[in-house]
């Protein structure tokens, strides 16, 4: 399937997530041990998947980013030959590690350090993790061109749009168009959404997905990172993104031209074909997911996002034509606001008030010089989103 | 728009057409006489407007491709200094003027000749004649080959899988998704459909359009011809061709990937886009059409297509299966069956019934191998599909 002589030469940041595993479940389906060389496996808690995929993959380095957890996942590997490490000179050290390709698939701005790293040193990246172009976009941005390597977007609805711009092409991009499932509120009122419970905005229509993912999906806050995440990605103005709300989530994101014409990607729900085409860009791999059926598929709807009910699309904008550091901000308040309503202590409306207060408070417009810069606006806004919960 | 220092030379075959007069609005829209250099324009009874579009845009050399309108143009032009020419010679004096890029427009067989003429000598094809893929598919594509230039088809179907399918993913294809509109009977019954008058089966409901195509439309014979065409240009087997009716005609068509991902081109009904893509690619065109409104469209619809209200496309893919000259003779076939049901001598569902009966008696799987083999089949087809006329 790949046409390389030696085996490509790949690490996984975050194997254990969902991501990860379907990464590894993609490499296996395009030759596992034939085509590729798995250099670095990192985890979290689960050590024994952690340990279970690199003894599969015979991966050189296996990490767990919890420090307390060295010597268990030490004793699940002892015997295989394969290095062991923790914490953050771990991720570190993994990131390091000579693979030309990165999954970088560790969640939250755990997954900054090692992905800029890996990035430093050219190293063609997959980009799973949100943080690295929302909150510090400027900056890797900058770590991949500098670097060298490729930046290859993962999720679907910017795989989509990566699938659909061409490069010599660029030059007639005219928008960009994210679609959006709209999440299980699309058709609720703004009455009935102010009393949604946790269990409810779990529920998406089309992937089954974690409770964070699930609940950005319900407030559209999602919607809201993607939009930061592609004006990184794509360079583009705030005025050229679009969202339209999908509830089918098939067309996966869209490209429009300045001839008019607009490029569409679609698919199954399925991140395996959006991790296939990261990992063998420019070529495509054959991969045995389903395929649509258009027939059966019947119909594709579409309306405008309603940003009196869903305030995130326009928090998005704001956040957009301020930069600065506002995606650093508007992720982190939005993360707090999520932990107070799934711990009770607000309501699902309440957390757009929360993330727009916070927004307000830290207004300054400075772009960030150094990572330290993102971490300082996430410590603030995080104890900034606290603040104003607990006045509540 | 255009990046090149000199205007670029080009030809249009078939001028005074609809196709014709939208590419010199295009022409005109991207810089007109500053960006283009028009060498020969060519139409048929439509003098005046002939002559109008070759003073308007100080064209080299004005054709009718009917003889005895040699003297009436030469009157229109006098004093223009522009070259005037006539009939099959004219043609094949416009064929051979050293554009680098030609529209060819020409409706019929009568396209035939010069565009063949104009691929042999290296011009870039924007291909809008049908003949040249359905009738002499492998003699034409080869006439490109030879000749060194590109083939850029123009209809907006094909145009569609032509800005989707990327040129180093054509490894991965996988399958073509041709649309059909589905015409006007799309949801008649097989017993309404026997009884349908020529008024009501040319009424397309998307796009506004002559006679031939709009009954071409509604006994999808047109998207017959279509997948004979697809197989030509993109190299695909008949069994990786697939139809689906999408009555709103946004979707032009799709392409299938290896990977399980689908990418579609999408637009307004103006055939602009895709010649402007034609005359600019691979860059794209800036263009005055009206763009997508995803929440003003509301839904795309999707269905099977009913082989047995529809046989014509059963009987595309039998062509296909068959190769040799069965694509010429379904063609001619079907034009002798078209102005028998205009004339009210058969009725709508005969049309395929003729056609059918002509391709079973002339299966021989012999390709063409000159360009008189393609008009004797044509000829032929067109004599015993009068005789089956007649017979009824």
């Amino acid at each position: 399937m790949i046409d390389s002589a030696r085996p490509r030469r790949l690490s996984v940041l975050g194997s254990t997530g969902s991501i990860g595993v379907n990464t590894l479940d993609v490499i296996e389906q395009l030759g596992g041990r034939d085509a590729f060389e798995v250099m670095a496996l990192t985890g979290n808690g689960n050590l024994d998947l952690l340990a279970e995929q690199a003894r599969r993959t015979g991966a050189k380095l296996a990490v767990t980013a919890d420090e307390s957890q060295y010597m268990a996942l030490k004793d699940l590997l002892s015997g295989s030959g394969i290095d062991v490490a923790a914490g953050t000179s771990g991720l570190d050290e993994a990131a390091d590690m000579a693979a030309g390709w990165v999954m970088a698939a560790i969640v939250g701005t755990a997954g900054l350090a090692p992905t800029l790293k890996a990035a430093a040193r050219g190293a063609d990246i997959a980009l799973a993790n949100k943080e690295c172009l929302v909150s510090a976009g400027h900056l890797f941005v900058e770590a991949v061109r500098h670097g060298g390597g490729r930046l290859i977007p993962v999720d679907s609805e910017h795989s989509a749009i990566f699938q659909c711009l061409e490069q010599d092409q660029r030059h007639a991009l005219e928008r960009i168009v994210l679609t959006a499932s709209g999440g299980p509120f699309r058709t609720h009122s703004r009455e009935q959404m102010a009393n949604v419970t946790v269990q409810t905005a779990r529920t998406h229509p089309n992937w089954s997905m974690g409770l964070k993912i699930s609940v950005g999906s319900a407030s559209m806050f999602n919607k809201a990172l993607e939009m930061i995440e592609a004006k990184h990605l794509f360079d583009v103005r705030p005025d050229q993104i679009e969202v339209v709300v999908h509830p089918q989530s098939i067309i996966h994101s869209m490209v429009g031209y300045t001839d008019g014409s607009v490029i569409a990607q679609l698919g199954v729900p399925d991140m395996r074909t959006a991790i296939g085409y990261a990992l063998t860009y420019p070529k495509r791999p054959a991969l045995n997911v389903d395929r649509l059926d258009f027939a059966k598929l019947a119909r594709l709807d579409f309306e405008a996002p309603d940003e009196i009910r869903f305030p995130a699309i326009r928090l998005a904008r704001t956040a957009l034509e301020r930069g600065g550091l506002q995606g650093a901000i508007l992720n982190a308040a939005e993360e707090t606001a999520f932990n107070a309503f799934i711990e009770d202590k607000i309501r699902f409306l309440d957390m757009a008030d929360v993330v727009e207060t916070v927004m307000d408070a830290m207004v300054e417009g400075v772009p960030a010089d150094t990572i330290e810069d993102v971490f300082a606006a996430d410590r603030e806004a995080r104890r900034k989103a606290a603040e104003v919960i607990a006045a509540r």
